[in-house]
C-alpha cells in the first residue's frame, strides 16, 4: 500500500462494521475500510509461502479490485496454479454469495457466504468480507484480501509459476513510476467513482466528480502519445485502469452520477479501453452483464423495483481502435 | 385529446390519489393519471371564452407538458394577453410550491401550493395537481388542465390575439397527420420515458425502453431527409418532440434508465434539436437547472442523499447545427 493510501485509510472516522454505507465521513465523503489481511506472499519468515495448488481466489465479476487480480492471473499464467472461485455479482444481506455454484456453495471450500470464512478465519472481524480474497485452503483460512497489492504479489513474488513469455507487468525499473501512478489511479479513479457515488453530501460528490474527470482528462492526454500508460507495453496500471474503464459506461456513469462524459467520449481512452478489452486476459474476463447486475441490483442499490437497465450496447468494444498506429 | 389516448386512459386500473406512484397498473406498468379540466377554448356556449388577460397559465421549468404550453406561447406571441405563473420545479410532497416567488406565494393567486387551487376548484378532486394548470383568475378557479389539446387552443381558438407574422403551428391541411404523428410521440416518446421510469416491473421497463428507441430511430430516420418532422415549417409536433429531447441526456437517460443511446448519438435528431434549441421561443424557455433539479431531488426521487448530478455539459446546445442544408 502506498504512504497516501496509507495516511487516508488511517485518518478513517470510522471503520465499517457490515456495509459499504456505514463508511461514511462526518463530512458525507465515502472512506473505504482498511484491508484487514495483508501478509504479503514472498519467502519471508512471515510471508505467504508460494506454493502451486495450495491457494483460491474468490472473486465477482462486478468488482473492479477483484476483476484486476483475474486479468493478472490470465495474462501470467498463473490459472493453473491458483484455482478461482466466483461470486454472484449481486451481493446480498448476508454478503457475497456463491450461488452461481451447483448447490450454491463454493465447491472447494463449502461455503455458501463469504462472511463465513472470515468469521472462520478470524471470529472478531467485523468489517466487510471483500474480493478479493485469497483462501490457503489446506488451512481453510483467509490469508490475504489486500486488493492494492496483490496483483503486485502475482507480477513478482509468483514469477517462478509464470507460463513462458509472460509479460513483465511490473518492471523493476519502472516501480517506482507505476506506484506512483497507482496511486492516483486508486485515490482519483478506480476509488473515485465510489468516492462519488457514495457520497452523501452534494460537497463530497463534486469534490470526487471534479477530481476525476481531471484526471480522465490527463490520462486522455497521456494516452494520445502513446498505446499503453507506460509506452508500448502493458503494465500493472493498465490493468487498474482497465477494470474502472470498462464500468464507467455502463454502470458508473449512471449508478454513481459521473455524468460529465462517458469513456465512449474521449478518443484515446475509448480506442485504448478496446485495444486491452482486445487483449486475451481482458475482455473474456469481462462480464458486463455481471457488471450492470452487481451495480444496479441488490438491497443496497437506489433501485426499489430492481430494474435492471438494458443499455448500453456493448458490442462496440469488439469494434477496432488504431493504437497500433504506436508500434515502431 | 386523440381517440387512442382517450382510450388508454379510460381502461386506468387505478386512478392517482396524491402522486404518481399510484398510477401504476397490475402488471407494473405507468398508466398516467386522466385530465380532471379538460373545457375547450372557443367561442361556443360550453366553451372557455377566448380573452385577454383573464387566464393565468402554471406551469415548472422541469414538466414537459407544460414547457409545451410556453414554447407555443412564445411562438405565437401569446405571453402579454396569458399571464405566467412558475413553480419551483422540485415537487414537494405539498404537490408543486410557488417558492420562486417573493413570499413563497404566486403573486396574482395568492397560492403557495398549486392544490390549493384544484381544492377551491373541485373540492371533491383527489387526483394530482398538474401543470400545466390554467386559471381563470376572475373565477379564481382551474378551467383547463388538459395538456396534450392545450397547444392546439393556442394554435387555433388563440389566433385573434396571435402576433403578426406568427408560425402557423397547426396548418388545417397539416392537421390529421399532426394529430396521428402527436398521438405516437405521446405514447411512445413524451410518456414512453416515463413509462420506463416509472415502472415497476423489468417486462413493463423493457416494452417501454424498446418501444422508445424503436421510435426514436424511425424518427431519426424521417429527420434526414428533412429539416422539421412535418418539412420546412415548425408545427405543434415539433414543439412536443423537443420537450422530451431537450430532457433526455440531462435527465431520462439516467434517472429514467433509458441508456440505449443519448440524444447526441443520434446525429439528426441531435442537430434537430440544437436547431430548435437555438430557436426564439425553444432555448430561451428551456431551464436545464430547472429540469436536472426536478427530476433528481424531491422526495419522489430514488436518490436518499439528494445528490444533484453535476454532468453533463450543456453548453454543446449552442454549438452549430447542419439544419439549414434542407432550406431550398
Amino acid at each position: 500500500m502506498s504512504k497516501s493510501e496509507q495516511t487516508v485509510l488511517n485518518s478513517e472516522s470510522k471503520i465499517a462494521t457490515s456495509e459499504s454505507a456505514h463508511e461514511i465521513s462526518k463530512d458525507g465523503a465515502f472512506v473505504r475500510q482498511k484491508n484487514r489481511f495483508t501478509t504479503p506472499f514472498g519467502d519471508g519468515e512471515n510471508e505467504l509461502p508460494v506454493e502451486a495448488n495450495r491457494y483460491r481466489l474468490l472473486w465477482a465479476g462486478i468488482c473492479p479490485w477483484a476483476h484486476r487480480q483475474i486479468i493478472a492471473l490470465n495474462l501470467l499464467g498463473l490459472t493453473d496454479v491458483i484455482s478461482i472461485g466466483e461470486a454472484n455479482p449481486v451481493r446480498t444481506e448476508k454478503g457475497w454469495e456463491f450461488s452461481l455454484d451447483e448447490g450454491g456453495v463454493d465447491p472447494v471450500l463449502g461455503i455458501r457466504y463469504l462472511p463465513e470464512i472470515y468469521e472462520k478465519t478470524d471470529p472478531e472481524y467485523d468489517g466487510r468480507a471483500t474480493v478479493p480474497t485469497v483462501v490457503d485452503v489446506k488451512a481453510g483460512k483467509v490469508v490475504n484480501n489486500d486488493y492494492f497489492k496483490l496483483t503486485n504479489y502475482w507480477e513478482t513474488a509468483w514469477k517462478p509459476f509464470h507460463k513462458k513469455g509472460a509479460p513483465d507487468l511490473y518492471p523493476v525499473e519502472l516501480r517506482d513510476e507505476i506506484d506512483k501512478l497507482n496511486d492516483i489511479i486508486f485515490h482519483e479513479v478506480n476509488n473515485g467513482v465510489y468516492k462519488a457515488g457514495f457520497a452523501q453530501s452534494q460537497e463530497a460528490y463534486e469534490k470526487a466528480y471534479d477530481t476525476l474527470f481531471a484526471r480522465l482528462d490527463d490520462l486522455e492526454e497521456r494516452l494520445s502519445k502513446q498505446r499503453y500508460l507506460f509506452g508500448d507495453k502493458i503494465t500493472d496500471s493498465d490493468i487498474r485502469l482497465y477494470v474502472t474503464l470498462a464500468r464507467f459506461d455502463i454502470a458508473y456513469y449512471l449508478v454513481f452520477r459521473v455524468n460529465r462524459n462517458r469513456i465512449i467520449d474521449f478518443p484515446n481512452l475509448w480506442a485504448y479501453a478496446r485495444d486491452l478489452y482486445q487483449t486475451p486476459g481482458f475482455g473474456n474476463t469481462t462480464n458486463f452483464d455481471a457488471i450492470k447486475r452487481g451495480y444496479n441490483l441488490g438491497n443496497h442499490a437506489e433501485n426499489p423495483y430492481q430494474i435492471l437497465p438494458k443499455g448500453p450496447d456493448v458490442s462496440i468494444w469488439n469494434t477496432p481502435h488504431d493504437r497500433e498506429k504506436f508500434i515502431k
